[in-house]
């Protein structure tokens, strides 16, 4: 009998082969990427194919052999669409077109919820094999482990096959209780390919799972994720208990300094909450433990070096050597992991400098700058913040010490972003009243329903944003950040405070803007202009296309009001959009695919890094910066669109009033 | 100016170079195996070489450049001999040619003081490399290890180097202890040759050691081991501390089976035990712990599993599985030693069968019966014995369940090897006197000058067997092992012992020979012998060519007493030699050489296991050996050169008397 063509889509794959083949051999032969994990048994499904629509009526003589048993089985058990196959039952009888659904695909894209994302490609690290190995024989002894691996190499073309002392602690009572047939998990990463066993489940096993850690200096996210799809399962937040040993990065490198242990006590803590986390997490999503295989962690260079028990005092002083800036794949116990699967891996990303970590290589990888056609400012704003300018030729980082004011710390009325923290501000630049939103109600303070009970309790950080820039864009506050008087400004919530005067936000209880607020806002947003036009000193430009806003900071401040302070370089609101969350999005990209891994890995190498301490005009950036929106920039984008009131105020003290032009030189 | 041609001996590897190139250079450039810590700087001295004749005036004109103020102050702190140059100062003149001797070779043989022993082939999988490493930069940030990783790969041509995070920890302090000068220990496997940073030192440093454990069931040995040159600088033995869990390994197997955490217990008490041991070794030598970088371990696979923290229960019933029967390369850490060098690398020898453990891989190794002409049987003899049977075309291996009798355990007055125990016998045939040789005393008892107060306390393995074994040249024994009366041998020293009749071997205090002592004996010569008969049988063979004994056993054990016993096929008793301790002797030879650890595996794969339990013919063979020396097989060398009484007893009891002839089948 002639051998029968086939061709698989959407691959375009094609070739010929001996009537009886199964789709699934034929799929390895022509090298198309189907998946399968039971090798052929019919009892993954990973397999499924939808044959072409002739052969839809599997009547007899059709180019698909008739459904098995197996199929039936696994119909009934599973349910199967009626326009789906087993790749590994149905045999090719005659020439025939296959279409391999993207379901069935190891290496697929998925397309993410959030809007701007790019679809994830698929392409894990570990997959699952089932096997049935030979059972001990005295005539021909050999250790369980060879026997396994020979197995997967008879199988699964899996050659070498590598396992840690963990993990084959488990061989023999796995081999045993799956009565010689078990599913291994088989871990190849992208720059040793060797094959290793990370984890062993009795009979059939077809779920697998991976762990994205976001460890932030104040708080730590873990994202459950499904291995198969890229999905998230569950997700947690806690804080970091490190806090306890310093508020912010500096003062943890100080601990570390200053204590003895101290850095490994702060090891000891973060490592516990990591795993506490992935308990939740596997919990919440009614989840075994022991199928998480793959960690992948993101964190700034302090984080990163106290996780890994690396001392981080030199990260507090010039020049700010890290121990090690590449990526690190270990086991994932040595991160304190110690529940997931006995061989479970942990990748951490690769720091780009001392002062730009693993989360900013993550947000990198998500938002690449690498790959724009035009030119990008992307902006992760915490208490540093990270900033990368490039396009598909280059691409720049630096960080700038912000300080804390955009989370709403060393704000007068400041606090977290809670319910009862003002979020949203607006005020009429007619009259000077304000309204505004608070977490917990979807109403502004002025809508007629908006409950009258409603709690305030003060501003987080994009409140506080927001209102600066209101209040600028209503003439309550000067180019230079003066707060006007009720005189000056006809608006009678100007008040006097000391020597200055404040704007009364919120009646009752009575929350206002006072002038050292403005003055602690200014110099955090200086900082972060200060750090993007030093980019754009290095790239030789001083216009950039569009603005990334990363992290929470970025969903929740309105592109308008940033351009109005001048935190970001002038272009129109709408070139400025959000990323979410990036460095997690980065995270599960790097836990979906070992390509993302070798790809930031390259990426991070390709970022030049600018050392802002080192950059004599950083200072001249910073004080032109002050102004609002920018001394020297005219901002001509941004107020073709918005007008920013001409007013000048003059402190009523007894200090001698300087020429406003010296001011931006100055101040 | 022409280029210089050069000779390099013994390598005879020739080339020309560029006049002014050092000898060091050279010999790189032309593949030849010249040592080198330093790099080139004059400080390590292993790259020495010896000038031709001809260059020993070391006039100007000479082949060689004069020697240098380098090489001046080295001769002053460390000596240099007149004969001797350091190969990175001289520079190749004009043609000549250059001997490199064996000292400064990285891979050389080495001669091993025992006497039949070969020579060690020495090529460590760890070897040192000073850098000088670049100095964290604020305008180009990388991290302190890729910095390392990068003066390596410029200068020693070390690429993608890998390091464990214990090591990385350790990088910061140690570059800026060393002010960006440290040696690197490089670790480069036999089968991964990925290399990896197991320890860094401020400086230079020159020296590296390694631990080769011998991990017996009751006593555990370790040497301490110079990687330079393969000499043992110190060495300690420790009771295995697992025999508070159970004397034997039956009855360890059946702590682990019967007893929650009874397997991890055991675990817990040998790594502390290994670990104590390294201490004591580097103590005695008076060497920092953390300059040992490699650990070699052979065992039986009952320990072996025990080490590794893998369940023993199936090698305490058949068909005897092991969990894993390759060898273990992973960090010494996993074991338990975590005094040593951060990234200390440990080998375990591969399991040769359920039964046939690392330990006699190790033997193999040792005494190399795969590369033997002519037909070698190696006995190694313990609770159980193992033994291997081959020449250069194939090597057979089984395990025999000798029990303890030979360790002087189960024998009447029987004691371990003691001061005070009798362990040489010799019995005057004529007059059926005895006189003994013990322990702590090099005179013989009716030497003039023995001490009529040395103890004597018992009787220790060696002794026991020539015992016998004289009894049976002196007529007060029969073939079938029974002890005649007084009347029947004309040797008053034969005394009534209930139905039965014992020897008495010393006065005072009295030390007697029972006839169940020589049934112990026989059971376990029994065992021992059948178990070579039946790799005979597997290799088509009655006689072998020679046979060595190994172990502690081998080293005590006269071959003409074991021959008189029957425990060896017959053979001249010159042809039995012993190995001393082959185990420990091959382990080190793993632990000195790369090339040894792919023999060793390579030769696991080779041997062909026969299990006992599983051949009929083995209970045959046991029976027919009982007899002293045989009951089949004449011994007819033996006999060429030992008469053995053809005496005849019979039992004293109310027992029918059997036909002797009948008894070597039923007894």
């Amino acid at each position: 009998m002639a051998d029968a063509r086939v061709v698989f889509l959407p691959s375009g794959r094609r070739g010929q082969v001996a009537p009886g083949t199964s789709v699934l051999a034929a799929a390895r032969a022509l090298g198309v990427d189907l998946d399968s994990v039971c090798g052929g048994r019919g009892i993954c499904g990973r397999c499924q194919i939808a044959p072409p629509a002739a052969d839809m009526t599997r009547t007899p003589g059709s180019a698909l052999s008739p459904p098995t048993t197996a199929e039936a089985r696994y119909a009934e058990r599973r349910g199967l669409g009626p326009d789906r196959r087993l790749g590994c039952q149905a045999c090719v009888q005659g020439d025939v077109v296959i279409d391999v659904p993207p379901g069935s695909q190891v290496h697929r894209q998925v397309v993410r919820k959030e809007a701007a994302a790019r679809p994830m490609e698929m392409d894990p690290a570990t997959r699952l094999c089932l096997v049935d190995v030979a059972e001990p024989d005295m005539h021909d002894p050999s250790g369980d482990f060879e026997r396994l691996a020979k197995a997967l190499e008879d199988h699964w073309q899996i050659n070498y096959l590598q396992a840690d002392l963990e993990v084959l602690r488990e061989i023999q009572s796995t081999l045993r209780q799956g009565q010689w047939r078990v599913t291994a998990a088989i871990h190849q990463g992208h720059r040793d390919p060797t094959p290793r066993l990370t984890a062993l489940w009795p009979g059939f096993h077809d779920r697998l799972y991976g762990l994205a850690i976001d460890l932030g200096s104040t708080t730590i996210a873990a994202h459950l994720t499904d291995l198969a799809d890229g999905s998230v399962c569950a997700a947690a937040g806690a804080m970091n208990p490190q806090i306890r040993f310093g508020e912010d990065l500096m003062s943890r490198v100080s601990h570390a300094m200053m204590t003895p242990g101290g850095a490994a006590q702060m090891t000891a803590v973060v490592q516990a909450a990591l795993a506490d986390l992935a308990r939740d997490v596997a919990r919440q999503a009614d989840v075994d433990p022991r199928a998480i295989v793959e960690v992948v962690v993101v964190c700034n260079p302090v984080m990163h070096h106290l996780l890994l028990g690396l001392d981080p005092t030199e990260l507090g002083q010039a020049p700010f050597a890290l121990a090690i800036c590449g990526a690190i794949e270990g086991a994932a116990r040595e991160i304190g992991l110690r529940d997931l699967a006995p061989g479970a891996r942990a990748y951490v990303l690769p720091c780009i400098a001392g002062h730009v970590g693993a989360d900013a290589a993550a947000v990198a990888l998500a938002e690449a700058p690498d790959r724009s056609d035009d030119l990008v400012l992307v902006v992760d704003v915490g208490t540093n913040a990270e900033l990368l300018l490039g396009n598909a030729l280059r691409v720049l980082a630096c960080s700038s010490p912000t300080g804390p004011a955009f989370e709403g710390a060393q704000i007068t009325a400041g606090q977290r972003a809670a319910p009862g923290a003002i979020e949203r501000v607006r005020i009429d630049p007619a009259t000077g009243t304000p309204r505004v939103r608070v977490i917990g109600c979807d109403l502004w303070s002025d809508d007629p329903g908006f409950p009258a009970d409603t709690p305030v309790t003060g501003i987080c950080g994009s409140g506080i944003i927001e209102a600066v820039a209101e209040m600028r864009m209503a003439g309550l506050v000067d180019a230079s950040g003066l707060i006007g008087s009720a005189a000056q400004t006809g608006c009678v919530r100007c008040v006097p405070e000391g020597r200055t005067h404040a704007y009364v936000l919120h009646d009752s209880p009575r929350i206002v803007v006072t002038q050292a607020d403005i003055r602690a806002i200014q110099l955090a947003k200086s900082a972060l202009h200060a750090g993007a036009r030093l980019l754009m000193d290095a790239f030789g430009v001083d216009r950039v296309d569009r603005v990334v806003l990363a992290g929470a900071f970025g969903a929740h401040v309105s592109p308008l009001h940033a351009l109005v302070l001048g935190m970001i370089p002038d272009t129109l609101p709408e070139r400025v959009t959000s990323a979410g969350n990036a460095a997690g999005t980065g995270a599960r990209m790097v836990l979906c695919s070992r390509s993302a891994r070798a790809q930031v890995e390259a990426l991070v190498r390709r970022i030049h890094k600018i050392e802002t301490a080192l950059v004599p005009r950083f200072q001249e950036h910073f004080v032109a910066a002050n102004a609002l929106p920018h001394a020297t920039d005219p901002f001509a984008a941004l107020r073709g669109i918005v007008p920013l009131p001409e007013v000048r105020f003059h402190r009523d003290s007894g200090r001698r009033r300087r020429d406003p032009r010296d001011r931006a030189a100055t101040e």
